[in-house]
């Protein structure tokens, strides 16, 4: 029976080995951390390597994702499917085994990681969405959803400021089953910390209300045992345990430098190093009792089984719940949605209001939310001015079985959340702030695309036309950045039709995130024929058309929809044969068939102007060296909306004379 | 003689008043923190209205920005250059009082604030700007920099991640004349804070090592004198002074509440303020009494001349430091930069070396910070791979006269802070992260470029070259999305000699910051004539010519300007006329002369091919319809970079057969 270190080294052999063989890669972190995560997996982690997709699987977050082949040795020795082969391919192309975990690469990782600071707010969106979930299922006897959040994260983590508005929301929401442990070894990438990071870690997340189990020996298994049991036995507070560890631990001349953070350690060290940790066994080689000290299955199965047993009484004690649940967490939606939604849609249709477009999002929240206990929304200290609360909110601080975040300002924060309760499985999450501040959480949005993440991201104040705030908070180069993220689908819709109809398309986006823009100003309802209504979906489509072949395409967005339609019917009652085209989504528009963007616009229309309150640049992709662009590429201005509308530009006139220009 | 608080309510009335003409506004921290500024400002602030540049000036930051009325009238009543039509002007079009401070504007805003947290930051940049010019310049009995930096925030700076990543490394960096003013209301626009925000935050200060006087009643200016008494005596610590108050201070119905928060008070509960406040005089109407008590401009006249006088007393002891002093306080450049710098890039031309550009980045820092004192540099954790040392750089937390900043993993901040440092003047501040963590940062740059303030952030590991790291690393829209923000200069060099001349520029962007993007790998020299390197500057220029007019032009920017190279030269050789244009910086291009674009990219000729590995969208302005562009609208993979480029398709072979295709 091997010894725990004996384990623990297996992880830093392989980790050693890999990194060497990549010759790329962090083996400090795998290294320092190894005992611990031997501890927490073999003693406590609940989780079936056999089926990781078991729903009430304990989540483990590792929020030092360069760190990487810490996990890949944990799901490699405990029987996940990673074989030895893929750990030999460490960092090359297409293996399971990239340079950072990586969101569906890899069975058994939970989050893609490597961005700092995100991994461990993912993970309080996780347990966010672990207490939610079983306030709205469990039942007595029937702990349906209750499994823990486990979550390692270094120095990094806690130096950017998004582990401040993170940990500071867990302490708040009283995270019992959060379970942190910090990696302090003292080295960051510039050396040792002392000269940029002081703080008294234990004493600042004591400040946030969190169970803090200060000075943890990290190599010590009995220690590192007693701070878990410690930890879960504190049910109302989030813990971190601060294990205080030896970067690189094992490589004699490297450990605790440096040196080891971030470059393979080199053959002599690693062979000195399998000297001092007493192991043998040649690269890529593990003894069977080590195997079997780490396999996880049969636990696992037995675990998963057990769970089986309950959910099938729970069936029958509430098979409505039930249905839901397992509904919920194939992320199907229900059986209803598809009648429900079209006939919002149509009522929206009907009833023809002009009104700005983040109230129809609110509108849309509540004529979708009855129907999808799903959503759980959130604002980041906006909720009256983007318009994220619908009849139906219940916060969760107050409700346990509650479907609203109150995440207070702290965007970045809101968007990695609702990425790790996405990932996490029973929830669509949407979350908002003004679009400007989505600057603050940009790097967040982005990993949802890249974990291809359904995530509902709500930007409302979308440009000058929010007026007074000024500069600081009018968006001109926002949303074509955010068009700019690959995977990201951006709607910006005109009226309280498209409003509608965008947040339908962003429910049903089972594999990746939306961002839903809309204005604060009241905006013209704009009439569709049935095939226009159909039309929007496609993401550009004619709004008003012309006799025959036109001269001319206005093309614009949201808010300048209005003066792009009017401009269109003057110039056609002075017999410009002029179209219209509302292109509330263009990477939607961009993937419709050649044929169907043809029809729209066609090639042979050379004479294009495009408009919205927004940076240039982006817009030549459709108007072409030919064309026009009618936008704004400096910065706004403090003063009334409709008075900077026309201030810089955006009116009939100016659209109706630069078409004319071309003609 | 006013009482204190009739003092304070001048700023209440003012406040509310301009907030109701302008029917758009935030009265609540400008009522709840009106008794605070009146102590501070009356009492401490060393400033002189008649000369708001004077160097020595204590700064005072409002980062609650929406509280721009209470500044407003700071500024007005203590007479600076702010008539009573000005606040009448409240936030309307081209006032000199815009909905949030907004430097540049008005005499006297040391920063623009609104978004939040970065007010608080840019006071720590300034902090620090002090205390490492003071170490720099100041002599035994010639205190020539000696200044307090005073700061206001609410919850909302609170509860951001950035307040952390700034107050964690001001306590490390032990800023004693910094001290912060927590205006500690209990309210946020959510409603009462206690629903997400519950931080114990002068335990959380004491944390960061922070002198925190908790509990002060921030309507008492007893209490309020008292606790900057005490903040000031500590020397080596910031403080926090901890203030009690009531949101809307005077208000008899809204005070307390959200709804003094963000909105006009209304007539009625105004007339009932000034009632509660025993405030007679009408709106806009301040009584002599009032403005005397206020006048600071005698007072501030004094300081100054007390502070020239000691100037003029240090030319005599110190002329050469005197001089510098004076011309970098004026934001000019050596007398021999001109010639300096011409030659550094005359050397590296001459070398002609194949080395990644972060390295020629280094040397370009190198070779130019000998003969500038004010560039302080700094990166965020990873000064090894962005390459930002060189043989000069003195770590501040170390060295009183430093001129380098180890920021920690903190890039947010990092760029608000060289905001602040920028802004103090006496500075060109350098900051560095991978370009990829630009995006934590991003508001920050755009605060940069809002507010015309010199700063030059250099991003490496710049594409998919970059390599093993993976797709949460790799960078496939961050160039063109910082191309987007207005006023920011983008440079993306791809060899030594642009990178040389992009560095150049950046520090001669006097009025504008500058983002400067270079690769991991190395990168060919290219060879250029007298002519061309003289091109460079005008950011995009023809490499290779062809004779006579082209038939396609290839445009490319940094590392792939080598396979454009190698594919014009091929294409060439096959009798096919093309151009190659560099094009390292297209804002820098965009503001050239349209006959020098045209002779660069002559309108005749539609068959252009652009190549970047990064997102295509921004590259239609220059190819149009027409053209192709090579381009990744995806995310990266996890392999060595060189596989990476081939696999997504950089290559000779693939920029040849796209010309041709177009043929």
């Amino acid at each position: 029976m091997p010894t725990r270190r004996e384990l623990a080294n297996a992880i830093r052999v392989l980790s050693m080995d890999a990194i060497q063989k990549a010759n790329s890669g962090h083996p400090g972190a795998p290294m320092g951390m190894a005992d611990i995560a031997e501890v927490l997996w073999n003693d406590y982690l609940q989780h079936n390597p056999v089926n990781p997709q078991w729903s009430n699987r304990d989540r483990f977050i590792l929020s030092n994702g360069h760190g990487s082949m810490l996990l890949y040795s944990l799901l490699h020795l405990s029987g996940y499917d990673l074989p030895l082969d893929e750990i030999k391919r460490f960092r090359q192309l297409h293996s399971k085994t990239p340079g950072h975990p990586e969101y569906g690469y890899t069975a058994g990782v939970e989050t893609t990681t490597g961005p700092l600071g995100q991994g461990i707010t993912n993970a309080v969106g996780m347990a966010i969405a672990e207490k939610t979930l079983a306030g709205q299922f469990n039942r007595e006897g029937f702990p349906l959803v209750d499994h823990y959040t486990y979550v390692f994260l270094g120095d990094g983590c806690m130096m950017e400021g998004i582990s401040h508005e993170a940990c500071s929301l867990a302490g708040t929401l009283k995270l019992g089953k959060l379970i942190a442990f910090y990696d302090d070894n003292g080295i960051s990438i510039d050396g040792e910390v002392e000269g940029w990071f002081t703080d008294d870690t234990p004493k600042r997340f004591e400040a946030y209300h969190w169970h803090v189990i200060p000075n943890v020996d990290g190599h010590d298994a009995t220690a590192i045992k007693q701070a878990i049991e410690q930890a879960r036995a504190v049910k109302d507070k989030p813990s971190l345990i601060c294990c205080k560890t030896i970067i690189g631990y094992g490589a004699p001349n490297k450990q605790g430098k440096e040196e080891c953070h971030g470059s393979p350690l080199g053959d002599k060290e690693i062979a000195l190093a399998r000297e001092q940790l007493g192991w043998t066994a040649p690269a890529f080689e593990i003894p069977a009792d080590i195997y079997a000290g780490w396999d996880a299955k049969t636990k696992g199965e037995q675990a998963e089984q057990s769970w089986q047993a309950l959910f099938q009484a729970y069936q029958k004690a509430y098979p409505e719940l039930a249905q839901a649940f397992t509904r919920r967490m194939a992320k199907q939606l229900p059986k209803d949605w598809a009648s429900k939604s079209a006939e919002f849609i149509a009522n929206v249709n009907q009833k023809a209001e002009t009104i700005a477009s983040r109230k129809a999002s609110q509108n849309a929240i509540g004529g979708y939310a009855p129907v999808l206990p799903e959503l759980i929304g959130g604002s980041a200290d906006l909720a009256a001015s983007n318009l994220t609360l619908w009849s139906g909110s219940k916060g969760i601080q107050e409700h346990t079985d509650g479907n609203y975040i109150y995440y207070g300002v702290r965007e970045f924060a809101m968007a990695a959340i609702a990425n790790g309760i996405s990932l996490h499985g029973g929830f669509i999450p949407y979350c908002s702030t003004f679009l400007m501040f989505s600057e603050y959480a940009r790097n967040a949005l982005r990993m949802a695309a890249l974990m291809k993440a359904r995530n509902i991201f709500v930007f409302t104040h979308d440009s000058i036309g929010l007026g007074e705030d000024g500069p600081t908070h009018q968006c001109v180069e926002q949303t074509a950045t955010l068009r700019m993220i690959p995977r990201m689908s951006v709607w910006r819709p005109c009226d309280a039709v498209e409003s509608a109809i965008a947040w339908k398309l962003a429910i049903e986006r089972e594999h990746a995130p939306s961002c839903l823009i809309f204005s604060r100003q009241n905006l013209p309802h704009q009439a569709r024929t049935a095939e226009q209504l159909q039309a929007v979906e496609r993401g550009g489509y004619t709004l008003l058309d012309c006799t025959g072949m036109p001269e001319a395409i206005i093309i614009a967005t949201g808010s300048e929809i209005g003066i792009a339609m009017d401009a269109g019917k003057q110039l056609q009652a002075k017999g410009k044969a002029v179209r219209v085209v509302s292109m509330p989504s263009t990477d939607t528009f961009d993937q419709q068939s050649p044929e169907y963007r043809e029809s729209v616009l066609p090639a042979s229309v050379s004479k294009r102007v495009a408009v919205e309150a927004g940076v240039t640049a982006g817009w030549f992709k459709y108007v072409g060296l030919a064309g026009k662009v009618i936008g704004l590429d400096t910065f706004g201005e403090s003063a009334p909306g409709g008075e900077l509308m026309k201030y810089f530009g955006f009116t009939t006139e100016n659209v109706m004379q630069t078409v004319e220009s071309l003609l």
